[in-house]
């Protein structure tokens, strides 16, 4: 997409409360951004805490996609699961269409299907579990693009099955000549300058390229960039890519 | 229903195994019922098991129903809880919404709704959870029937929203002169002979009545019948209700 | 203990995280109380935030109580449910001991039990559950003392069975003028003044009495007081108590 | 203990009930063995049923383990999981001190500690699992054996810190030359005639051999024989091997 036209998606991970425990403010990060990635109840997310996320997406049109995840609460979904295929593809259609059930009762769908943390990782690698991801998204919908990183593993299986794939950049993380991240260990891992992270939003989005750890341009064929939800200035750098995007002529908006 | 046809439905608890635990025998029971009250995964039912037993459902034709719970895996949902009714409605609204995905991934959809266990018995008589329930329902699809005892809170509720109701009887069990059920802790609560439960059914699908434990004929408006799933004789008995309802010329379908 | 001399002690819940999800600050609060309600794993509290809690309450001096509940995370505790005494029992007992583990190997031990939310409420009422607590603490350890609402069902059941009971009472909550609390609900029911606050703990520590919401004397024997740990202001509300009990020349030190 | 007295120790897995789900027959397996590796509620076994398991033990005077594992009811433990070592330490000495406190309260104590499942292997190999594992055992009392495979990466880092490690064949596993289990894809893995596999436990427990697949003897330091508790013939075979072994002239007697 680096010669296509300056829009670009926003997406973020909401409805990551359980219970009486809060994480994030959905609502503030609701007003900034144009995907939602709601967790679905596996690693985060209680019934009530994604219908409110649906509700709130439903009614600032941001596109709600599935946030799913292995069944870990104690977690968060962070740590990577052996979970047989049959198991996994069943235990992920169940997500999806719950939180589609919520989605709908709030006048709104899911859009698209993202897997969180560990599975977002496995899925990356591991053919397995990326065809069991896949399979669950071909059987439940097969219009549901998945977002994930542009090339892995889920991404040449889901596109080898008919499925759309949307590839993701992430603004704030550093990256090498290859492509892939500076790992969070390494000086660099994390950007928190809002300006510094607007800049490189835009470059994504108009250039398709961001700048390595080395000071090299790397092609990134993103239709959406991640904004971190759960970290202190989650918001406020949210709202600086956003602002960034706008003065550099970027429109917004969903893929799905 | 007393003057209706000789038509009756069977309804029995299916897909309440968990991961490595086995409960009832769902393949045997599928081939006898014509309603299945598929657990959700909140009281039981790993996705996987669901999956399958809406497989199973779908290729026998037999009507799926979502047999929601409360969140209480350790107490098989048995136990009441004082759940708020917005979190009780997102709760259930989650749960139909997985089975029905789950449902349609096999071919069949969710066509009917089935208070389990300790939410069975609470909706029967609490007004707020009644209503919550009630409103899961009418908001996620409200040509969905709730499948209770004839003229519980939850069934008046329902009626009044303009949901269909359809009431159960209980074949094996013993019922009182005003058509409430004999506690367990008393004698003649459970009947377990193949024959008289057989012979009970017989009268409540064509006659619209049962014989209480008085001896004294007590109306029951029962479309479907009840019969257990987690009982070692389970499938016997349920065999033996469906032989004797064939021979007395009773028809079984579904009634959704 | 309104002839007693004058000391108190302050007690409040922590270890109330789970897993990616903060709740209160245990380090602040532990700077400030004599005695820890440790959540226990089934309303709140993953083992290592737990082991974290008995570590920081060991350094401190500060003594360890195990704030047992429900099995339900998802509700944090606050939903009574209907547990058989047995079950209810062993689920106490095996809270307590693993617990006492994590205190032992911070070099400290489970010094009382105190029930959590709903389960602190139900045993102040019904017997059954109230049994189910004390024969939990009299085979786990007869030595232990209940924390709870003095005079209330699970304290009477434990003073009757030998153990040691004691009372707390709530400096930032309202009495009616029959000792027991105003509702939430009404107006009044939450004190958030500190001064006030403060006061209304030295008038609990040095004469057993509280002033009523109608303005009159009631009688308190309570020889801890509990602090909310979980609001906003909790660890600034609690600091103020502690410096109005000692500029009274109430000595703090905990009762086990 | 090739050459050591005829004596030898039968374990088994029990306790691995959870809520209304039975799994196994703990009071007849009771009657066979010398050690019972008792579920501690991560994998399997609520508190009712582990406190009921803790109390056949004593009863019999049958040695009491911790089986411990990940956090992982639905996947039975069988699930690697990369959870974080001071993560993983705090959770399994939470499940070591929660089983010996039923223990305790029913006469008896924990007495050595075997990991289940997917944990057993991965602390077979990985130094940091194993390390969190052993670092567990000796914080809570460093007496306590480690039963587990021996020469496995977590029996010598269990070894080098002091710990007492016991190791353990199977009677009913197909071995290779090299002393490793044949897979259970392979045939001949997994022996199922009564009179052979108590042959084969003679062997272990007397000679301290069993013979390959290839029809070799392999040398196997084994004071204790594993026996499978959740199949069919489960304790069916377990006697088998008892009375072969009493035939043979073996002593049985718990190792701990």
């Amino acid at each position: 997409l680096t010669s296509g036209p300056p829009v670009t998606d926003l997406n973020a991970d909401l409805g990551e409360s359980f219970g009486t425990w809060r994480l994030g403010d959905d609502a503030a990060m609701m007003a900034v951004i144009t995907s939602a990635n709601i967790a679905c109840g596996f690693h985060a997310g209680d019934p009530l805490t994604l219908r409110r996320a649906c509700a709130l997406a439903a009614e600032r049109a941001v596109a709600i996609g599935a946030q799913v995840s292995y069944r870990d609460l104690a977690g968060f979904g962070r740590r990577e699961m052996d979970v047989p295929a049959a198991e996994l593809t069943a235990e992920l259609l169940y997500q999806i269409a719950a939180l589609d059930g919520l989605a709908r009762v709030e006048g709104s769908r899911v859009r698209y299907v993202k897997p969180h943390g560990a599975l977002y990782h496995r899925v990356a690698r591991d053919q397995v579990q990326a065809a069991a991801l896949v399979t669950a998204i071909a059987s439940y919908d097969a219009t549901l693009p998945l977002l994930t990183r542009p090339g892995c593993v889920a991404a040449r299986l889901a596109e080898a099955r008919g499925l759309t794939v949307i590839g993701e950049a992430f603004a704030d993380r550093g990256y090498n000549d290859d492509g892939t991240l500076v790992p969070r260990s390494e000086p660099g891992a994390v950007r928190t300058d809002p300006a510094e992270v607007a800049d490189r939003a835009v470059a994504i989005a108009t250039r398709g390229e961001v700048e390595s750890a080395n000071g090299r341009p790397v092609q990134i064929k993103a239709r959406s960039i991640c904004v971190h939800s759960d970290t202190a200035g989650a918001v406020t750098l949210a709202r600086a890519i956003r602002r960034g995007l706008a003065k550099a002529g970027v429109r917004l908006a969903p893929f799905a």
